[in-house]
């Protein structure tokens, strides 16, 4: 409790965007996001006021920050399962908890927990720890992810002849890593759909959406998915709220969907935090992703997530070649060109391919929205307009 | 310039609630708010990351914190304008400037500088130093205003009759307090209109709001004013931009309108910084004013300032009788009962009658957004539902 504002005081472990926009969000229902940084310079310390030093992998630094904090929330999935049953058991409130968090941290686990419940399709998978394994599940293509640590592409690869297969297999191998097969689904899109849930139980979902995934990346999110029809997204937010529930998820969890050429829904992945995916909510919908967070694990009831617009649509700006020396004068010369849009910088070194911000556009011409959109990123990154 | 981020930093005199909002604002813009803060404790000084600790009225603090800014702007009009000047001549950025901000800080120059210039209307007004000149102006009851200092209907006065013109006029002659006196106008509603001007010299203005005050403080605000013919919301709109053009005004200007009972429309007040009046703009217009005030002090071209709905509603939260010992309890049933709302809560200790926060609702249905708004926020400050 912060004695000057009689409120809770939420930590967030991690000082990354995801962080620094909880703050921002924190700001408004009267709160001041504590933050444990790596270092001084990551996004969300720039602009926190209490930010502690230390590692995520220390279980002493996590310790310390602990103390002074009422619910200790995460930025990223890092954080090892034994630390986080470790505060728990020291009486910290943890949300989400490490019994809900390891389907989102462990590939294996997920896949087996999903499929144990039987709730949600999933792509056709099986643990694998050789290369026959993986030749003996079915015929290449074939999709190799490794259970553990993977985030923007990283930790997957699509495994296309034997020669590649037998290089990533071994390479993982040998490194101890466990792995596990699955089919290569043939995709009309991906999707993804969010939902909050609260320590209390109440859950609330967004609209499903769409994401444009480019390299494994993230690059581009539509709010609501266009053409969904009704009754595939009425099953999709039903299963992700069910799913919440059955994990026993506190804060925002997003599930990212395979939607197959012939029309089914599969469970690709989990995230139990604030997610890419969301970032269109800040501006797209009534109540945000990142205040959908501070109140599910506040344990305060959760936001409207209606739209405030027809179509809201997201691109992810990276970090271009040129390492950001003019991206001031870019902010200048897009807001000059197209007033309407909502920029969010994350005060991220310019590093080429790094996530460094996003940008928000609302409104009802989807087909214009995208354009705007996708061009004002490209323009931010590379410093021209080729819309 | 931030070399971390490679954007250029602005600075903010004062760490009131307006400072906390600009630094939200400014978390998206890549940037992190510089704050001089009289205290740990003040409200922006709670939530940004780069505070100094220092008074507003030390030259020397000015400068010191002004080293480290590109762009210097204020949370408050309380800067003596001397001290502007000095920082003006050694070579700062501060916007607005003294020779602009003079007329926000004293009512007697805005008063002239308005009617030496003859495009707006005000009330019939002099300058008076005795209680005689009062009384020779016209016939009780009239309004007398110290020409400095004001604020939240602090410095305003009805005078109502003989013995009490006779007190207050005396108080403030023998304080040696410049004096104006005004015609009691009488009012069928007070009307607001913001502009927000760049250093560059774009203008924008959000669409003329109604504000709705007790006891001189401000309440509720409803955006857009309810029926306002198109011709006076556009002239009234006009005139505001061609204002803050004349004055030379960078950054948000707020003019406080009388709407007299024969149609007449009048400037009330002038304030330069982010204004209560547009605190519905965070959640109603693609662009709120914090944001905006970044943008135009930074002199980056302005956003849009579309509404979102047809309407929003803003309501003021005042401390309460009881200093708040139960405001996160009280924040939790009203998440529960209205989940569309959008609370904001400026974390300062709660004092009975202060400013403590205000919450915003968008809609359709005028009368039911209000009752909701004020129920809101009389629930915020009482602990009951008197709806």
């Amino acid at each position: 409790m912060d004695q000057r504002t009689k409120l809770p005081v939420v930590g967030m472990v991690g000082g990354g965007q995801l962080a620094r926009m909880t703050h921002q969000a924190a700001i408004a229902l009267g709160q001041s996001l504590k933050v444990l940084s790596a270092g001084p310079d990551e996004s969300a310390a720039l602009v926190a006021h209490d930010v502690e030093l230390g590692s995520h992998t220390e279980l002493a630094d996590l310790q310390r920050f602990a103390e002074h904090v009422d619910v200790l929330t995460f930025d990223h999935e890092h954080v090892p399962g034994e630390f986080i049953e470790a505060l728990e058991q020291s009486g910290i409130e943890v949300h989400p908890g490490a019994e809900a968090l390891q389907f989102a941290q462990d590939k294996l686990k997920m896949r087996r927990r999903v499929g144990d419940w039987g709730g949600a399709d999933q792509p056709r998978w099986a643990p694998v720890s050789t290369l026959d394994e993986v030749l003996e599940f079915g015929e290449l293509p074939l999709v190799l992810k490794a259970a553990t640590g993977g985030y923007d592409g990283k930790g997957v690869w699509v495994l296309r002849d034997a020669d590649q297969a037998r290089e990533v297999v071994e390479a993982l191998a040998s490194a101890g890593t466990p792995m596990l097969v699955e089919e290569l689904v043939p995709l009309r899109r991906e999707l993804a759909v969010l939902v909050a849930r609260s320590k209390f139980g109440q859950a609330s979902a967004w609209p499903v959406v769409q994401t444009v995934q480019e390299d494994g990346i993230c690059v581009e999110v539509i709010a609501p998915a266009p053409e969904l029809d009704e009754h595939t997204a009425t099953t999709a937010t039903a299963m992700a709220i069910a799913l919440a529930e059955e994990l026993g998820v506190t804060g925002v969890m997003a599930i990212e969907l395979f939607e197959s050429t012939d029309g089914r829904i599969l469970v690709n992945e989990l995230a139990m935090r604030p997610h890419n995916s969301g970032h269109w909510s800040m501006d797209g919908a009534v109540t945000g992703q990142f205040e959908q967070h501070l109140r599910a694990v506040l344990d305060y009831p959760l936001g409207d997530t209606s739209l405030r617009a027809p179509y809201t649509v997201m691109a992810n700006v990276l970090g271009g070649e040129d390492g950001g020396p003019g991206i001031d004068e870019r902010v200048h010369h897009l807001m000059a060109r197209w007033p309407q849009i909502k920029i969010h910088l994350y005060g991220k070194e310019v590093r080429p391919g790094r996530k460094i911000g996003h940008v928000n556009i609302s409104g009802d011409d989807l087909p214009r929205l995208r354009e705007i959109a996708q061009a004002a990123a490209a323009y931010l990154q590379k410093g021209t307009f080729d819309e």
